[in-house]
């Protein structure tokens, strides 16, 4: 498990989410009590939460919140309820394609759910929401059994961004190879990118490693090519937003840039994450919808305004790594190499 | 000339340097009164100037102020203080030739001068000083000349750090590609990495490009990538700190990073640095010596803490780009193209 809770779910049909803020890390660790959807709304937006399955885990129990607003007697009134607040909860972040399979696994729970009484119906939506949680930790625990077979010990890994636990509700996803790896007594270097401009390297990554005592270097994104030259690094693991059906990658700006210097240097490249990150609907990574974020994310550096008040900006938050740049992705499922469109169908039906 | 003086020596030979802040820009404009070879030796310790030709200007004027001690009445006195202060100069920063290489052009200046009156002596050094910034000034100007052939109107071009004007005491090596494209009615959309740990990207770079109306996007270093694979950028161009004599270049952390990346995408990538930037004591990139600069630099970015305290930290202020990667070295003699041993000496000899 991770070494803090990302979301917990606090009582039972009538209680409330807590989710860490993961603005204020490392410096504070507070939790965000939740009673209403638009409070978790505002938390996936303001990247409170953020990392693909977290986002999903926390949508569904923000439905499980939308539910208890009174005067909902009927299943009817219930569904319309849940399907208003999966509208609203879709539009937080357009990226990670998590998101949508959670709010869609909701509805489609919702619509099958043979319970009349509406607090039976609520229990049996949050039961589903728990399910979604659980089964996020033990996909967690499988990706890392597949993915820490590619490493040995004494190898320097880089990673960016946060794909620990943090992103989800268990072990992580690129981080869980690296946990697994440390729990079967291999010895890892991890150099995390610090991944600008909001720091989900420096601020949640590097803080996760360091509690777990793994030997962790921080660079800055732009050295990562440096670290490579040098030959400190011998993999590069990442998570993943969306994965299309062709194994096309989109994950947390920087992972692109980090995939060619990869392949540059002959050093295989890994992406890490569930199967509820595929989404078959595109057949590559060119459908996949970009978020830009704002430009203060760029110019105003943490209270300091770092850049004249004229200039232009463009920040995307994530990019598309072609499947022809992948090693290999690893899911709980099994490990998916070469990355094709046939190996993806595969696996995923395993 | 630069929207700015970068230094500038005021009054006589009993006058003083005055440096803009460069650690207080974009938000502030303020020069730092010198009148001490020790101040000037922090603040190019400190990055308040930087820029490796600016180091090599504000060096030789540090000089000036330390023939400026009382008692030094005899020529053999001068030169005995000339030579401390040039050695304790001379540790400030350790990879920027220029550095170097004025203050050997000061020590050889002062061997050969002729003067017996300590004043006239003095004198003498504060014009070759003066002569040293004058040239500077000049080699932009034809750097610019030589660049702008490169650049097509409607083209996006992508640099890093700042080699402009606060790099220098003219337009610039880098920037002045730009600047001159643009004298001559070519409409550039200039891409501006905002250069991580210390922003000089976001904070200079962008505030001269916006400062002289050329169209300026800034991104973050780890989105160069994204802006190649979008067709955006046609060039890339940087300054650079030391060149050895087959043409590796080290220059600001993150460039070797671009080099790469302008390859896998088959976007031309320039250096543009004046002839002193070369070290032709060195055979090839490996011998030159890369600095590593404080951690705090990356783990409390502007003000706050933003990576946990016990991490490890790796922070190389520059890296070392092969000569096979550049396309090309526009210096104030002309180009080098292909950038071999054989060219990098032929043009240094015009």
């Amino acid at each position: 498990m991770s070494a803090v809770e990302t979301m917990r779910w606090v009582g039972g049909v009538d209680g409330h989410l807590e989710l860490l803020d993961q603005t204020l890390l490392p410096e504070e660790t507070r939790y965000l009590p939740c009673h209403d959807v638009m409070v978790v709304w505002e938390a996936i937006q303001q990247l409170r939460v953020r990392g693909a399955p977290a986002i999903g885990i926390t949508a569904a129990y923000g439905l499980c919140l939308a539910l208890q607003q009174p005067g909902l007697s009927s299943p009817a009134a219930l569904l319309e309820q849940l399907g208003q607040a999966a509208d609203q909860l879709a539009t937080s972040r357009p990226t990670a394609v998590n998101l949508f399979w959670a709010l869609d696994r909701m509805r489609e729970a919702a619509a099958s759910c043979s319970e009349q009484d509406p607090t039976a119906w609520r229990e049996q939506m949050l039961a589903e929401a728990r399910a979604i949680q659980q089964q996020d930790q033990q996909m967690c625990i499988d990706i890392g059994r597949f993915g820490a077979t590619l490493l040995s010990d004494g190898q320097g890994v880089l990673t960016h961004c946060n794909a620990g636990g943090l992103a989800t509700s268990g072990y992580g996803t690129a981080l869980s190879l690296f946990f697994t790896a440390q729990d079967e007594g291999k010895s890892l270097e991890v150099y995390v990118g610090e991944t600008r401009p909001l720091l989900q390297g420096a601020r949640l990554t590097a803080w996760e490693l360091t509690q777990r005592g793994i030997s962790t270097t921080l660079i800055c994104d732009s050295m990562a090519a440096t670290v490579m030259q040098e030959g400190k690094v011998h993999s590069v693991v990442t998570g993943a937003d969306r994965i299309a059906s062709n194994g096309d990658t989109a994950n947390k700006i920087g992972t692109y840039s980090l995939a060619v210097l990869a392949a540059a240097h002959e050093i295989p490249f890994y992406v890490a994450a569930p199967s509820n990150t595929f989404d078959l609907s595109l057949t590559s990574g060119e459908q996949i919808p970009i978020e830009e974020r704002a430009a203060t994310e760029i110019t105003h550096s943490f209270g300091r305004q770092t850049a004249p008040a004229d200039v232009q900006v463009y920040n995307p938050a994530f990019d598309v790594t072609p499947a022809a740049l992948i090693r290999a992705i690893i899911t709980e499922l099994g490990i998916i190499e070469p990355v094709t469109t046939e190996n993806v169908a595969r696996v995923l039906s395993l």
